[in-house]
C-alpha cells in the first residue's frame, strides 16, 4: 500500500509553520502581507519541486497542476485549502490540506503513478477573512460567488486596498479565477474542536458544513434604583438578556445545534442601577437548514413572549446568515472506506467553522477530511494535531484522491 | 387643626432648587461646592427667619435650633435630611425634609404653640457621596460611626479635601458632631421608588430600611470556538452568569428582597467565541437580616452548583455590606395615626435607598415618613412629588413633631 513521506510532511508544516513569527514568537501571516508572501513563495517552491505546473488567478490563488498529455482534457480532481493565517496562529489550520495536497501528488508521482484525470492543489487567498472582508473569500470568488473586479477593490482594516497588496507581493494572477472546472474537490483540515480528540477518533468523515445565523439583539428595559424598585415593577433589560441565554442553551439541545452569546453590554452597566437597554450577539448554527430555521422561529416567538412578561422591547439586526452546506455523500462513504481500510476508526462529522470546501461545494462534489485538534484549540500557538495523526490524515487523502482522480500504477 | 403654610413650602422648595443649575438646566450641589454653599446660605436664612438657632458643627452639618429658657435642658426632637444633590439632581430629595423641618418649626411658633423639648433642625453634611465618600457622611459622623478628624481628610473625586472645602465655603464649624443628643429622630422624605404612586397611597409610614449586599461575582469558563465547540464540551462562563441573573429574580421573589445583576462583562466578547470570563455585580437587599443572610447563603450554595454543572469556577468579591435598619415602632405608628387622622391613606414602607434616618437610628428611635415619587423616578430633573403630597406629608410630619414634643398651645 502506497503511503505519503510522513517525515516529509511533518517537515513542511514545520517550515511554513515557521514562517510569520514575530520576536515573541507569535505567528501571523495575514492575506496578501509580506510574511504571507513568504509562505507563498515556500508552497510555490515545494510544487515546483513536485514537478506541478504553478498557476496563479485574478485573486491570488495559487494551484500546483498535475496534467499530461494523457488527461489534460478531462476536469480535474482538486485538492487544497489556505495558508493564511490569523493573528497568533496556530501551524495546522489550512497549511495541512496545501502542504498534504502537494505531498500526495508528490508520492503518487515520485511513486511513477499516472492518473486518469488532473490533480490540483489550491492555496487559497484570505481564507481567514482577518485582513480583508469576508472570509474564504479566493475560494468564493474562485466558485463565482462575488466578481473579482470588486473584491480586488477590497479595503482592508490597516487601509490597504487587496488588489495592490497581491500585485506588490507578486501574486496578482492574469487567470479568471474558475479557470479549470473541478470534477470534484476534497480537503484535508484540523478539526478546530474537540469532538474527535474527546472521543478518540483519527479519521473524521466531514459530511457537511453548518449554517450560521448571527444577530444582534437589543433589549429596552428602564433604568430604575435598585433599591427602591420593586421586584413586580422592575422592566430588567439585562433580565431578559440572561432568559435568552438560558433558553438559547436549551433549544440548541433539542434541535442538535450550537448557539452562544459571545458579545453582551448593560447600560448603564451600573451596580445599583437596574439596566435600561442589554445588547447581546447571537451566535446559532445548525447543520440542517430546516431545524436552524426553526430554532430561530422558536426564538423570535420566545422574544415576543418576553416582551409579554417581563414588558422590554426587544429587536433584532441580522449580521450573517449562511445556509447550511452538505457535502457529497459519494465522497464521505470514500473517506470511511479508505479509513477502514488503514484500520482507522472514523465519524461522520459537521464542519463547525467556515472552509474553502464549502465554497467549492458550489460548483463541485465536495467533502472534507478532518483529522483531531486536541483539547479543540485552534487559532491559537497551541493548536495541535499529533505527528500520527496527519500522517495517518494525509494516507486517507492519498488513497481517496487516488480514487476518484483513477490513479493507477503504469 | 394647626396646618403647615403649602405655599411657603411649595415656594421654598422651588427656590432651593433653583440653586445650583447650570447654563443646561442641570442642577447640581455636590457636598461643599459652590453651589452647596449658596443653599446652604439659603436654609440658614429661613432658619435665622424662623428665630432658630443655627450651629454648624465640624463635619458642616447644620442644625436650626428651637429652644426655649423653660425647655432647653431637656433632649431635643430632631428632624432634618440633607440638601446637597448629585449630578443632574431633582429638586424634592432631602430638600423637602430640611424645609420640611423648617415650614414645622416656623408654623408652631408663628402660631404661638411651646414644646416640651427642643425641636431641632438639621441639613446633614454629604448624604449623596457623590463628591466624597461613603454616602451619609454627615449623619454617619453625627451618630459616632466615623471620626470627625479622620473624615474631614476626604480627598474628593476632584481631588478636593472636604475640610479644606467646608472651611473655604464658611462652614467647617467648631462644636463637636453629636453635641446635641436628640430623643428621637423623624425624618420626611420622597420615597424615591414607585410603589405608592402606583398603589396610590399618599403617606409611607417607613418601618426599616433595607440591608444592603454587593457583591462583584467572577465567573472563569474557557474560550472555544461558537461552531466546532459541541454544546456538552462547552465551559460557558457567559451562561453561567445568565443562569445566576435568573436564579437571583427567582431567588428574592420567595424572600421578598430585591435583587439587580446592574453590571456584565464578557471575556474576549468576541460575537464567535464562547466567553471565557464573565464579570458580574449582584446587588442583594432586604430588609430583614436573616432573610438577606439566607438569600446570600443560598446563591453562594448556587455558585458550588453551578461549577459542578457547568464546570466554571466562580469567585465572589464583596463590595458592600450594610446590615438592615429596624426603625422605631411606637414613632412608625404615630406616623400612621397622624395621617389617618387627615383622612390620608398610608402604606407601611421599606427604605429601598439609605438616609440619613439610617444613621440616626444608631443613637435615638427614629422613623422617617415618605410621600409618592410620581413613576419612581428620582436622581433625575424628572423627580417629581405633586405639590398636595408634599404639604400632605409636611403636614403628617407637623402632627407626629407636635406629639412627639409635647407641642401645645401656651
Amino acid at each position: 500500500m502506497l503511503s505519503v513521506n510522513g517525515a516529509r510532511l511533518l517537515e513542511r508544516i514545520n517550515e511554513l509553520g515557521a514562517i510569520g513569527k514575530d520576536e515573541e514568537g507569535r505567528r501571523t501571516r495575514l492575506a496578501a502581507s509580506d510574511t504571507e508572501k513568504q509562505g507563498r513563495d515556500k508552497v510555490v517552491s515545494w510544487m515546483k519541486d513536485a514537478g506541478l505546473k504553478v498557476v496563479v488567478d485574478r485573486i491570488g490563488n495559487i494551484f500546483g497542476i498535475w496534467e499530461t498529455e494523457e488527461n489534460k482534457d478531462k476536469k480535474p480532481l482538486m485538492v487544497g485549502s489556505h495558508i493564511d493565517t490569523v493573528i497568533n496562529a496556530g501551524q495546522y489550520d489550512g497549511c495541512l490540506g496545501v502542504i498534504g495536497g502537494i505531498e500526495v501528488i508528490k508520492t503518487l508521482k515520485d511513486a511513477g503513478y499516472q492518473s486518469e484525470r488532473p490533480i490540483v492543489v489550491g492555496a487559497f487567498t484570505n481564507e481567514e477573512g482577518v485582513r480583508y472582508s469576508p472570509d474564504m473569500m479566493g475560494s468564493l470568488v474562485y466558485a463565482g460567488g462575488l466578481p473579482v473586479d470588486e473584491v480586488l477593490k477590497t479595503v482592508g482594516t490597516d487601509g490597504t486596498i487587496l488588489g495592490e497588496e497581491l500585485k506588490r507581493i507578486g501574486y496578482e494572477g492574469t487567470v479568471e479565477p474558475g479557470f479549470l472546472q473541478p470534477e470534484a474537490f476534497v480537503e484535508l483540515h484540523i478539526e478546530q474542536g474537540p469532538i474527535m480528540d474527546v472521543e478518540g477518533v483519527k479519521i473524521g468523515a466531514v459530511e457537511n458544513l453548518q449554517g450560521i445565523h448571527w444577530q444582534r439583539v437589543t433589549i429596552e428595559g428602564v433604568a430604575n434604583h435598585a433599591g427602591t424598585t420593586p421586584t413586580n415593577l422592575r422592566v430588567d433589560a439585562g433580565l431578559a438578556a440572561a432568559k435568552i441565554n438560558v433558553f438559547l442553551r436549551e433549544l440548541v439541545k433539542k434541535s442538535g445545534g450550537v448557539a452562544t452569546v459571545g458579545c453582551i453590554e448593560h447600560e448603564p452597566n451600573a451596580i445599583n442601577v437596574i439596566p435600561s437597554k442589554a445588547i447581546m450577539t447571537v451566535d446559532l448554527r445548525n447543520p440542517n437548514k430546516e431545524k436552524l430555521d426553526a430554532d430561530e422561529k422558536t426564538l423570535a416567538a420566545y422574544f415576543k413572549e418576553l416582551e409579554e412578561t417581563d414588558h422590554v422591547k426587544i429587536s433584532s439586526e441580522r449580521l450573517t446568515e449562511f445556509d447550511p452546506v452538505p457535502f457529497d455523500e459519494g465522497i464521505v462513504k470514500k473517506i470511511e472506506a479508505a479509513a477502514a481500510a488503514r484500520g482507522l476508526n472514523t465519524r461522520r462529522m459537521t464542519s463547525g467553522a467556515g472552509q474553502d470546501a464549502q465554497m467549492m461545494a458550489r460548483i463541485c462534489p465536495t467533502a472534507m477530511i478532518f483529522v483531531p485538534s486536541i483539547k479543540g484549540i485552534s487559532h491559537n500557538p497551541k493548536e495541535y494535531t499529533p505527528d500520527e495523526d496527519c500522517v495517518a490524515g494525509a494516507n486517507v487523502f492519498l488513497d481517496v484522491v487516488s480514487e476518484m482522480a483513477g490513479v493507477q500504477q503504469k
